[in-house]
């Protein structure tokens, strides 16, 4: 039963992982509709900005991954209790965000040249900032939010998950993201998704690069 | 009388200038401390993620740009009337900000080579995806929402203000985009800040391009 939404992108991680992880770690039903590569001409038309993901609310097209990851936030009670919680998250998001942008830079523009000093200088300077704020609540030992998870935690469970494709040690040096990327890992919840994925062999990005 | 907000940012438009336009148009008494860039080594490592945009509202130090505006479009009622209103207007205001990456990338990297090509080409394919969204509600006449303000707005209006720097003709093809550039550029709660920032000689970045 696909209920109410309908998740529409390309078959790779990318964007829409955090989205789907969302959507199965909290048991919430929906098409994951990966199209064929070959449609996208067809498809890219009919959305807002001419890119996905998209994600259907029944009638209602939500498009930009930050938009449809609020939609569901505030849908499903991952946005905070309060307006000071919600004003964190959107700060956490949007850094997780520039580091994103550095990724996907590094991925699609200049893998050969730069992955070295990605690895050895960008990564490491933008990773000390999350950990600092990862321990600025219950020490770094809870979710970004501190007792209560929140949509940004998929987010970055899926940024710290994709750069230890880049260098499997990158984490070793911040105890406190390494523990929360594996208390992430192992929440029951997505075991049978991880497994699906694993097993469906689905690309981190649109060019193999990883 | 600053009241209890103080930005922080570099004495430039930028990513300040939606934030300084929604205080001025609201009427929100703010502290705007342009700080002399010798002092920026200083201030950096004061910061989240090491950068300004900065809103200090009283006590909480707030970074990010889209945290900043949504935080001050939930405390002054700038965020629609439901949520489905909010999330248009986060993937609205998505969609500015992947315009706005594309602009920054032409002024900092590679305005000589680019700026022609940004011009004939990427401009007019991306002001007309917000030209057709623009005229989705109220035939284009009114807000991005239709009827009533929205922090989003304060970003497009300096989006296309500032668009219209690199070619005084690009809103000419999209007569809702230029109508309601018009029609934000008149508001009279904005005339003694747009007339304060003129005198300034503010620059829209921090590089003197435009
Ligand atoms: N800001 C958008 C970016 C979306 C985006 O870049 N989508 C890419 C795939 S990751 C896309 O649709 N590319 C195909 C195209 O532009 O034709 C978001 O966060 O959703
Ligand atoms: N995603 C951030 C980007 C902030 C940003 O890029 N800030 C620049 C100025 S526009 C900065 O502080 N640069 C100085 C530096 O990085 O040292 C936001 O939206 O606020």
């Amino acid at each position: 039963m696909p209920g109410q939404y309908k998740l529409t992108y390309f078959p790779v991680r990318g964007l829409g992982e955090q989205i789907r992880l969302l959507l199965n770690d909290q048991g919430i039903p929906f098409e994951d509709f990966q199209f064929d590569r070959n449609d996208w001409p067809k498809i890219k038309p009919t959305m807002q900005f001419g890119q996905t993901p998209c994600l259907n609310d029944g009638d209602t097209q939500i498009v930009q991954s930050g938009a449809i990851m609020r939609h569901l936030a505030r849908k499903h009670n991952l946005y905070g209790e309060n307006d000071c919680e919600r004003t964190y998250l959107d700060m956490f998001y949007e850094g997780i965000k520039d580091l994103h942008s550095k990724y996907v830079q590094l991925i699609y523009v200049e893998y050969e040249e730069k992955k070295d000093d990605f690895v050895k200088n960008t990564l490491p300077e933008e990773l000390a900032k999350f950990e600092k704020l990862l321990k600025s609540k219950k020490d770094g030992k809870g979710f970004i939010l501190g007792d209560k998870i929140s949509f940004v935690d998929y987010t970055l469970f899926e940024e710290l998950d994709i750069v230890q494709l880049l260098d499997a040690n990158c984490l070793n040096a911040f105890p406190a993201l390494k523990a929360y990327h594996e208390r992430m890992h192992s929440r029951s919840s997505l075991q049978d998704y991880l497994k699906h994925r694993e097993q469906a062999k689905l690309p981190v990005n649109g060019n193999g690069k990883q």
